[in-house]
């Protein structure tokens, strides 16, 4: 049997002048908290710390980076359990098996990186997965969870989460995390995230059933455009109260407009009535999400975009099996052009902050550096979704940090739901900084102890003022 | 004279631990076969084994990335005989001593390394090309091409070949596919490859003639619409029946998208009366496409796209000596949204297979890895054109690998008519595989195990999986 | 206090091997003059030869780079002197010590590495930059300014440099540069650039009074288009006759592409009524760019673009403080479809020479290399503006090299204003190429006699052939 190795300078440079320094960099951030201000680790699992229920439905089924790599391979979401209810037992160790089969298909992507530091590093697997490990490792797995110290709360301590933040509709009453903040056995902080993406898409399917669900929610009629408007602005006062320090937003882009009073009003009157056309639509969903900044700069909460997805790019696919199931393809973004308008108004206001996503490289040295690095507001947020992972973010620093230096960057995001390789993926980006900085010490563009200063503010006091927490 | 040398190491990386990992990765693929499922030998050259010409011919005047940079050092493409007839002797001499004076112009591009590997390896030449060397190194050369282990037969042999493919027009009668494989002495595998561009430009000077001549070859009247098809059908199975596995697409963009089939046939009526406006030939051509997809779903050839060339971009250049004189120049690419119809439709065929290059570098972390880490039926186009080069090459590699695995990548492609330089390049590709797998293997992504088995599967598995052979 | 050192193999690559070579590469160029054929500093700093005022208003005010991020981090640009009259000797102190106290903010940028070097190199600070070491580093700098050796003749000299070309306005007498020229003490050559931007932006607020006032200093009518034409081309004359080589371009795309006459008269009419539209005045702004490639064929100004930016994104911004105070974003670029119709013309023309510049690093390998490695006319700007730093520097040559080689890249350009960092910038691009060509050494592309005979001609030979120096 092959055995299951960790490098301990994993990701850290081969050349030994760099990798000494790597290492001491890396050394002084690898046992920092996890702050964690955007992610989709549902509130329940800590609310209730109920146990996870089997290895595939933990680790296999909701992560789409890993289904999707199967099914280009071939393999029937279905039998993957996508889109389904509960697996069986034997239907979650085939799966399981199925995943263990195809490990040489995650050869050089970060889903091997994760998976492997997980199985190594939490459950103690020592053999390579494989067609003949794979029940072996699920035995070893589905044992593990049902211990005491693998419940979601004591992962939580045991990963040294200081903030988790979760992401939440905007409906949502927030009764886990109010669970949570009044049990004095927790003393944890999880955090909602007001996501009104579907209450600003006024043109799609269903968007008057979610502006009828947010009158009833906030109490106030959205049969216009300020008793919407009054609507959200009460429903972000809830999550506020709730402690949620940002809105996320994802459009297919960032534009953000102000349309005159009497336009806005009459676009949104249509679209009440279900008889607008889609050039309406998108020019009231701008002119949503420029109140969406407004609201910001006055309640505080930072605002996050992560544009320029086609969501679910193929549709028998997301009639079978649902959206977010790896069929998500990037487009490109624009941001100098789209950012302008809002910019106009907010860009040096002090109460807004805006943090920028995207999966779109080419925007990073072009437009979102040189914005962050002008605008006191903007930040560049943290390497997304397809470029978490350590080619990517390599790029990511070189291409923001000659203009926008360290200091307006976002601090790493995990933006998962798989829960488990939370830590994984924090000292993945640590490790990337480490050996990113141990270059520029070693060919003289900075001394050690600044490049400690950087890594440990990269880890604590970026995210800490990006997200205001 | 200054001696021409080959480093062995030539394109490892110069971290001794690198280093040593490459070499050994390098050595596992060294004398693996070449398998070269797209390119544009004539098979012509094999059928009838003619000995080579001159050094000029071979080497020089249809290489268009030898010509293109000494015309952009100001000389006359006349001079290197690009676009003329056979050269005579003394022209023959001097363009072959303006490409030796020029050497310098060379360093840090690909042509430099294909052609050093060439001169060093094939031809024996030991001094640095140079005005006084061109002499030396044109009759040296000269003389070994005329002798019989430089006949194009032995070259095949002596090169590795295990496939070669060959690019043709769908009116070919693919007589010397047929001489070759009638041919008891002959061994080797060279398949034709249907490549019907310039019966889809329909809105292209000279495009009723081309539907005249496919009528006649194929024996069906093209005067309508499914006249054309029935055409292409059988011209198609014309290929497979000569070992053809795939048909090759390059237009200005990708997108094929139905359209109905009155609204179709009406616009190819239009076409065929010489009536036609440019945005319906815009729209015919990708319904035509479309179509090119519907047969490879059914006949099985592979679909491989080429798109985002403006070609001949100097138009006193294309009517002074033709196409296809290094005047080419690549254009942005959109993959996303422009493939959306045809993958909604054969995305998940599992007749459908679909290889995707480019020349826009930004399309491939943000939409061709994407593409092809969810669709079964999408591969990763090799490098190609401009872009098949050290540099390039790496950063293909990390562009895609992080999202779509090595394993949905094609192989190499070499796409090129100079002979002699092929196993120079495929032997470019193993080497920059070797350094990147290597780096994996230093930074503790892969175990040198695994990193041996992907680049194995990469020069033979791959391809052979992407283009079906 | 912390020290304030200088590596001496800064930027060189870390692994001995390439190291070696690299240092090597860079002390064959080292003490090479400095050659700048574009950039800002004023003519009459040499011409009048009179001491810089205070460090400040030397080192930090004018130079957008430094200010736009502290601006970023929330500093007011009021209290750096931006766009305001001179600095009191307290508000200069102040401003300095603000640089002083978020010296963090530059790590990894390059305006860190220039100021570094400065300091300690030119200005002799051996301690780090802090609030407490900000009055110490004032006091040593300002008294410095005052001492004979740092005016700027003086200066000049030390610095080496051989050619500064300035940037000037088409109206502009160019007296400092005759006073330079008639001075018989003086023997550095200082060349003025033509810089017609505003003259063609014939849409833009107060364009009539700047044809107004270029038909008084031309002596010419410029009522309609043939008299602004000939007053254009008159003030290219004088500019020639005071040793000017070529005419820089900057507009938001590069499109260069001829009217008919009629058209492009009307268009001309109605600007000068004032009565246009905006699509009209982009046309006619293009119309006048090719009359500028035209004249440029037929003068031999070397032709320079660097396009795509907008400019004041900010509109407060600029209404406090003006244009050019850090608050430009780039925009994507286009080459290949913008500049097809000037190369149709001129693409060929031994007359003509066309330095391309950009922003969007996308379009090196893409179009700007595929350009210059067609066209003998086309050469690669360098790195510009934001990518002017050491990860876009060589991302910059590994995108264009292995298409257009190393002979049609146009040399390092500053394009600074700011004087005391020519040296170090100029430093910092033979180091990067060092550090580049050591790598083809290090791996067998180049023999280390080629590198050292590339790295000199790039210091020497480049910018003397594309700038026809």
């Amino acid at each position: 049997m092959t055995p299951l190795q960790l490098d301990p300078d994993r990701l850290l440079p081969p050349d030994p002048t760099r990798r000494a320094v790597a290492r001491r960099l890396h050394a002084a951030v690898a046992d920092l908290p996890v702050i964690s201000p955007h992610g989709h680790v549902p509130a329940g699992w800590l609310a209730h710390d109920v146990p996870f229920a089997d290895p595939t439905s933990l680790l296999l089924t909701p992560d789409h980076y890993a289904t999707r790599l199967l099914h280009s391979h071939g393999v029937d979401l279905a039998h993957l359990g996508v889109g389904r209810g509960p697996l069986s037992p034997e239907a979650s160790r085939a799966a399981f098996r199925t995943l263990c089969e195809h490990w040489p298909v995650y050869r050089g992507t970060p889903v091997r990186y994760w998976l492997q530091v997980q199985f190594a590093d939490l459950f103690g697997i020592t053999v390579r997965p494989s067609a003949e490990t794979a029940d072996e490792i699920y035995d070893r797995i589905a044992a593990t969870l049902q211990t005491p110290q693998f419940r979601p709360r004591a992962l939580f301590e045991r990963f040294g989460v200081e903030v988790l933040a979760t992401t939440d509709d905007p409906c949502d009453d927030l009764a886990d995390h109010a669970t949570l903040a009044a049990d004095p056995t927790w003393t944890g902080r999880v955090l909602p995230t007001f996501r009104p993406d579907r209450y600003l898409e006024v043109g799609a399917e269903g968007w008057a059933g979610h502006a009828d669900r947010l009158a009833e929610v906030a109490g106030v009629d959205t049969g216009d455009l300020p008793g919407f408007l009054d609507a959200m602005q009460r429903r972000r006062e809830h999550f506020r109260a709730h402690g949620a320090v940002s809105a996320d937003h994802s459009h297919a882009d960032v534009r953000a407009e102000r349309l005159p009073d009497a336009e806005a009003a009459e676009l949104f009157a249509r679209a009440r009535e279900g008889s607008g056309n889609p050039a309406g639509a998108t020019a009231l969903r701008r002119h949503l999400l420029w109140e969406m900044a407004r609201m910001s700069a006055q309640d505080g909460l930072v605002m996050t975009l992560h544009p320029g997805v086609a969501r679910s790019h193929h549709g028998p696919t997301q009639r079978a099996f649902g959206a977010d199931v790896g069929a998500d393809v990037p487009l490109p973004g624009d941001f100098t052009r789209a950012l302008r308008p809002l910019l106009q108004d907010f860009g040096t206001d002090p109460g807004f902050q805006l943090v920028l996503f995207t999966l779109d490289e080419t925007t990073l040295s072009r437009e979102i550096a040189p914005l962050a690095g002008f605008y006191p507001s903007v930040w560049v947020g943290a390497p997304w979704w397809f470029l978490d992972a350590p080619e990517a973010t390599t790029r990511h620093r070189a291409a923001v940090t000659e203009t926008a230096g360290f200091g307006k960057t976002s601090g790493f995001i995990d933006d998962t739901r798989a829960f488990c390789s939370i830590p994984a993926r924090h000292d993945m980006a640590r490790r990337l900084d480490a050996a990113y900085l141990s270059t520029l010490v070693t060919d003289g563009r900075l001394e050690e102890d600044e490049a400690t200063e950087t890594i440990v503010d990269i880890v604590t006091v970026n995210p800490r003022k990006a997200f205001r927490l």
